[in-house]
């Protein structure tokens, strides 16, 4: 089927071909508030089901949610030295409490009402979560205490992207609190872990996990493990963190606990957070040219049912029969939506959901139904899936769930074989690093002598950053011997791309 | 049992036993911040208990979830006249968007991010959303538009009570828009009924519904739905409330639509909100002097095991009966917990899950499991249910969910019974009806001519207000004559107590 008409292309316009993606499939919208969006019910739906799956996977590794104050004051933001530098300069600061007319007869803000300390507006919460552990923690058997919080928070950004970068977004963040560094340690691996799992296996959206070197580190942590995947403009997409927060916080916030040896001494915390910014990097990992493209167990709709009909006496008989399929289908698990809009015809219908990325198609019409069949259309050509074909509705539930899951590891299989296909390794020369980050773009993993000189040095000729000193598993078999930039002996391997 | 010492009594200060469960239940903690909470874990997973049964009751009614953005324009704000009247008294305004060193050194809001226009954090979202669905709507066929919002609101309350009355608290706010008046109206009794079915059925708290006079609707609403319900001190809970705004808002943002005939028309809105104050309304519907009581369908825990033994060669022992016993309750579908810490006696981790309010209690010891047989322990006693029984193993799991159902049950009939022997009807004389909320109060049904001034003079006399004109099934079988206040010819009966 061809594509729909007036839809930018990713080859004409990434950009642009994004923003489109986003409002087109409904997935957010702009809002009258500046770099604040809405988001839409499908696109709710889709971040409600990213949620509950990394929820239950938090709650298995036994973390509880819990909630902490919107409202953080000034004096907590400055206390960690770093942690203010990072965030001081894009918050959103309450300052006033009451409205009243002003001299025109125009609300304004009530100077009686000024808050001696101003309240910022959460960018993240560690500050006031560690001052409330301080509160909840004696002795070693209060530990380890392991909170996430599912929240908005507001960082004030100059250039906002709809997903990607909005003033407000909503994420979840985790903050534990542990006895020893070991423990801290293995729980900001561990919840790497998680995120990892979740992306690839939910999102079908490969990653790579490293470390960040310390200019691109969370303000005031020790450690920041990142998973960084390549989107399909060879740009790379930070899609979570999990930081190591040594005791930075705990010494400034006073979280002591009774050791077990009689000792007081300061807990090491983690925290670790991932955001609506995921649902940007699905779309730019999958969507193509006709629309969004959804991972399976992620959909909001797996299957939407579709019945044909030309005559008014054919209508009732295929609704039914489109009803009868779906709770079929509903009853094993499948997430699906009938669309029995008289006011459309199938083709304009098709393009819709086809935009909105439903995995599947059923198409239902008279003749399917004399042939006791259905038509299943996946919403692109996939290796090993037929792009269309006639199932027996004796076996649609079977086959259904079988295609669904197919769908789901092939888009993972296509995403995997795109980024290694623009992954280089072995770059030892910075002309060559210039031409592929300069050109088509991807990750670059080469060596890197550890100097933070180097790395500005790149960042401010290429625009490209270390996106992280990749785990082991990601390595190159050969390290490199040299700094990609000023050739003198690697300390590490870096992986280098441009970033959202 | 005795009740466990040092715990303030409901008949010695009801709001020091209140506050005093809240904290020692961990359903919440004080925060630094004026006026903020700290929603504990074990509170937060009630939230979720009772978010989770709503949002499937919303679903269930057609309506899905979005989000929308945490500020809002000033000017949003004051374009409904009598929606600014009621909310613009007590907002946070964010007026600074950086902080910047000032002349001292210390961190003040940078004067050059003053924004040009402040923005509100939202105390509630009409304005917003239906600025938004103006952009959706174009024709009869995108109505009826069904949403809801769950987030986080503020409101810069003066007098703050943890849950009842938060700085910040969490709600859900459902928006629609309709066609016709007819169908705004059906919506917002169709969503008091969904409340009325929550409150009652799940929170085992019995409700009356009816409407606000005009001096308590809310601000902006042609018609204020509400449920009240009678707190242990004899004090009215308002639990939530659904609004049938008619066009007023629509024509302040211009939400019109091209109706069937052709013509542009205004839509018709409805909004409805329950919030964490309903935390507030299960404490002191339930709450007893031993601490919090927890109705079975929304408890975090619903069976607490506990292991009971002497000797180390016990230990092991139970503690593999323990789990077995939970894992078949598990598979079931109850919530358990084994509390298998070493650190303390039983005794004291009876009195703590007692104060949790956790239903039933499984004690497990080395002579229950000779006899293959569980001490199943209620947390109260209620009718019908025996206080302590021993149940054979091979029943567990269909006694103790029975026993469940039936405490959930009677529950709900002893917070009836209460409410039932604490409302006075057919009151005619005002000293007998100040005598009643002077005394141990409770709800008053009598007369009232629709008067304001007479509303008015109740409340500055006595403090007490009109919580609804009742509807009709809870009106009284004679329809009172004369207005409570002035004696003037009844218009309506009307259910007055003091309030929360």
């Amino acid at each position: 089927m061809a594509a729909e008409k007036g839809l930018t292309t990713r080859a004409a316009d990434f950009s642009a071909w994004y923003n489109e993606i986003v409002l087109r499939a409904e997935l957010a919208d702009y809002s009258p508030v500046r770099g604040c969006m809405v988001i839409r019910p499908y696109g709710y739906t889709l971040w409600e089901n990213m949620r509950d799956a990394l929820d239950a996977m938090f709650k298995a590794t036994g973390h509880q949610n819990a909630y902490f104050p919107l409202f953080i004051p000034q004096s907590y933001i400055t206390r960690e030295a770093k942690h203010v530098e990072g965030f001081a300069k894009e918050m959103a600061i309450v300052t006033h409490t009451r409205l009243v007319a002003g001299e025109g007869g125009e609300l304004i803000p009530d100077p009686e009402s000024k808050l001696e300390e101003p309240l910022v507006v959460r960018p993240t919460s560690e500050t006031i979560i560690y001052d409330m552990f301080a509160k909840w923690v004696q002795s070693y058997r209060d530990l380890p205490l392991l909170i996430n919080q599912w929240a908005n928070v507001v960082r004030w950004e100059m250039r906002t992207r709809l997903f990607l970068r909005t003033t407000e977004f909503l994420w979840q963040e985790g903050h534990t609190a542990h006895a020893t560094e070991e423990e801290a340690t293995e729980e900001a691996v561990r919840m790497l872990g998680v995120y990892r799992d979740f992306m690839e296996n939910w999102m079908a959206m490969p990653v790579l996990t490293g470390q960040k070197t310390e200019s691109e580190r969370f303000p005031g942590a020790v450690r920041t493990h990142a998973l960084e995947a390549l989107m399909q403009d060879n740009k790379a997409l930070q899609a979570g963190t999990s930081h190591m927060l040594g005791q930075n916080f705990a010494r400034q916030f006073d979280l002591k606990f009774q050791a077990e040896s009689g000792q007081e001494e300061y807990a090491y915390n983690t925290s670790w957070g991932v955001s609506t910014r995921l649902i940007g990097g699905l779309v730019m990992t999958h969507g193509d040219d006709n629309g969004m493209v959804m991972p399976p167990k992620l959909a909001p709709i797996q299957v939407v049912i579709v019945p044909i009909y030309r005559k008014d006496e054919e209508r009732e008989r295929v609704l039914a029969k489109a009803d009868e399929v779906s709770a079929a289908l509903r009853a094993a698990g499948v997430r699906t939506h009938v669309d029995a809009r008289d006011t459309l015809k199938p083709g304009p219908k098709f393009y819709e959901w086809e935009r909105k990325g439903v995995p599947l198609r059923v198409e239902i019409g008279p003749k399917d139904m004399d042939a006791q069949q259905l038509t299943v259309v996946t919403r692109l050509e996939l290796d090993g899936i037929p792009r269309k074909e006639a199932v027996p509705e004796s076996q649609a539930t079977s086959v259904i769930s079988a295609r669904l899951d197919d769908y789901q590891r092939a888009l993972f299989d296509r995403a995997l074989a795109r980024r290694e296909a623009n992954t280089y390794r072995g770059v030892t020369d910075y002309a060559k690093f210039r031409e592929i980050i300069e050109g088509d773009g991807g990750f670059v993993f080469a060596g890197w002598c550890g100097s933070a000189d180097c790395e500005a040095r790149v960042k401010e000729e290429t625009k490209a950053t270390i996106r992280v000193l990749p785990d082991e598993e990601f390595r190159s078999s050969e390290a490199p011997q040299s700094c990609l930039v000023c050739g003198a002996a690697a300390q590490h391997e870096a992986v280098w791309a441009r970033a959202y």
